[in-house]
């Protein structure tokens, strides 16, 4: 796992909100950081969003802190005000603003925090933080992840370091569940809004699990400009091999699932329309359940695209499916391609392209197969 | 099971597309009945959709043949062809005009109907027909329907029937799979074709089972005059008894489905924003997987009316959550209220009543649960 860029030291406990797991993280960048927030567009965004969205206001942050197994969404004022309480406590140990930190919460709606149990916690908090390990971090935040999501890469002799977690309630319309970003690079927000944005929705923006908007995505990248200026272009092309390599992992972790699918759409009206098509192919329940099955089902496919009724341009003499580089439409399968297609469909990568033939606009969405694992683990999620 | 209105007959048989079971019928009027019909939207609609089309220019029909097992969907101009032939050979059985029989067909798509097998049955096919009892006209349009639907209502002297089926790939954006009405009342176009409508709108057009839009969706009514005339507002209200029944089948029987979900948005802007917000809490999986475990977790409904993100009146601070009468949000529930919704949600129908606290609009939409039984049926359909 990698280790927290320079400048940048974690607290990492168990407060026991539902088990004695680490579910309560704070990352603090010891100088000031540049930073930029994408966040759920959920008409019943939580509190934590609103609060970091104000927090990000003049686009500087010293700190996030994250309480996982428990959203406080939907919780009122009470819910409010025991997010405002959180914050200011981890200001007060840091000695900086309310103002500056941030704060995300993930886990079941609906409920109040333990707060006889948080505030015990928070009363024997001190910094300066002494942790580095990303992967404790990562391991803080998760509910239902089955593992960890760190990734990293390094810009000149500055580094990126990602962390995320979520598995269920994710089609993010700006951000995935929670995702963060910390490096030591020194970039202006001027710089580092744009380049965030587009690679956020290049990678987190283009990944399902289950069409379900999540009420607390929330993605947030801190520069604390500790390891120098960089490249621009170099450091763009490394967040995106790290939020891409965390947006892979995100969706082959999905809620039971046990494959990657990646779906292309290209040649299509333009980029809208290519991801467009590619959310109904990689959100439909029956292309997910037939790469479960490892079925080459295309016509589930043909369907999916079909269902794109308002684009009155797709023409179904033109449009090709395959899987990976093996053509399924409008070519007629023979018996063999067909068990060929089968034993690509058992890979923990499945690649679905669709050329639509009318124009430049592209787009790849990732999302996962669906399982009897996803019912078992919703069936009785609260209880 | 209903016998077909007056004038009506049925050839019913099998063909053996897939297996021994029924899978070819024809319902044929012994005079010309109008007829209106609504049809999928899809970009990959079938052949059979583009024929029927065609087929009701005219506002009449005499006969519709189906198929089942086999969608005849992307199978390209040798499909067309042969779904050319069959209306054609049908037409020639009965002595009408091809253009006034409609065909319908349904099951996996890009496969060729097995046209050896079907010229050998059309050969043998005489009028006048003798079948009249709806129940077995439903059977033999099933696929993985796990019992026929029909229903049937009378308005003075005359009687509307009905079947249906369809259990996945079900989001109908003009009409579900297949289902089709007969009626011995006498109405013109101009009083059928808006009334079918209507009634199609608020019910099958309110139904989903997993967000797949079929390609074959067809929904057609004959009506024969044979009863004589009726009072329009009675048939009206008699045509919607029986659609809304055989859509509440439809969804009851839902691949894998144990539980018929009922969403009923109230308070709304208008009607087509109660609409996407019903749709939106029916069509999620989180609801309808925690709906399955019976538990309780309305934080998902909350999620789901969250995803509507362009509704920018809804406002998490008016809004009432309902299962059954029993508040859920904003009102906290005790462990009480909690083991009494627990209860209630295993019932066979489970009501989901969310007032958005806006203006007049109302919507109900209508799904079902979503189990370990729809991955069972649909990771290995072909194969």
């Amino acid at each position: 796992m990698p280790k927290l860029p320079k400048g940048f030291r974690a607290h990492v406990a168990s407060i026991g909100i539902k088990d004695t797991s680490d579910d309560f993280v704070v990352v603090a960048s010891d100088t000031p950081a540049t930073a930029v927030g994408v966040f759920t567009k959920s008409r019943f965004a939580g509190c934590s969003v609103s609060l970091s969205r104000q927090a990000l206001v003049d686009n500087q942050l010293s700190a996030i802190a994250v309480i996982s197994k428990n959203a406080n969404v939907a919780t009122g004022p009470e819910g409010d005000s025991n997010a405002r309480e959180v914050v200011s406590e981890v200001a007060r140990v840091l000695d900086v603003a309310d103002s500056s930190v941030a704060i995300a919460s993930t886990g079941v709606i609906g409920r109040h925090y333990p707060m006889e149990k948080v505030r015990s916690h928070l009363s024997t908090m001190r910094s300066p933080f002494v942790g580095q390990d990303a992967g404790e971090v990562a391991t803080a935040i998760m509910t239902t992840d089955t593992h960890p999501k760190t990734a990293s890469a390094t810009v000149g002799s500055t580094c990126i370091v990602g962390v995320a977690k979520g598995v269920g309630m994710i089609e993010p319309d700006m951000a995935t569940l929670l995702t963060f970003f910390f490096t030591d690079a020194e970039l202006g927000f001027g710089d580092l809004d744009p380049i965030f944005r587009r690679v956020m929705d290049g990678t987190f923006n283009a990944v399902s699990i289950d069409t379900d908007t999540s009420t607390s995505d929330t993605a947030i990248i801190m520069a604390n400009g500790r390891g120098g200026p960089v490249d621009h272009v170099a450091f763009e092309s490394a967040l995106r091999e790290v939020a891409l390599a965390l947006t892979k992992m995100v969706a082959l972790d999905g809620e039971g699932a046990q494959t990657l699918i990646e779906v292309r759409v290209d040649t299509a009206r333009d980029d809208a329309q290519a991801k467009r098509v590619a959310k109904s192919i990689v959100n439909s329940p029956l292309v997910k359940t037939s790469v479960h099955g490892a079925d080459p089902n295309w016509g589930r496919v043909a369907m999916a695209i079909g269902k794109c009724s308002e684009d009155f341009d797709i023409d179904q003499d033109v449009v090709v499916i395959r899987y990976g580089d093996v053509e399924a439409y409008p070519r007629l399968l023979s018996d063999e391609d067909l068990a060929r297609l089968s034993h690509y469909l058992e890979s923990e990568e499945v690649l679905i392209h669709v050329s639509l033939g009318i124009g430049d606009g592209c787009f790849t969405a990732y999302g996962c197969d669906l399982t009897d694992g996803y019912i078992r683990i919703n069936a009785d999620y609260t209880t």
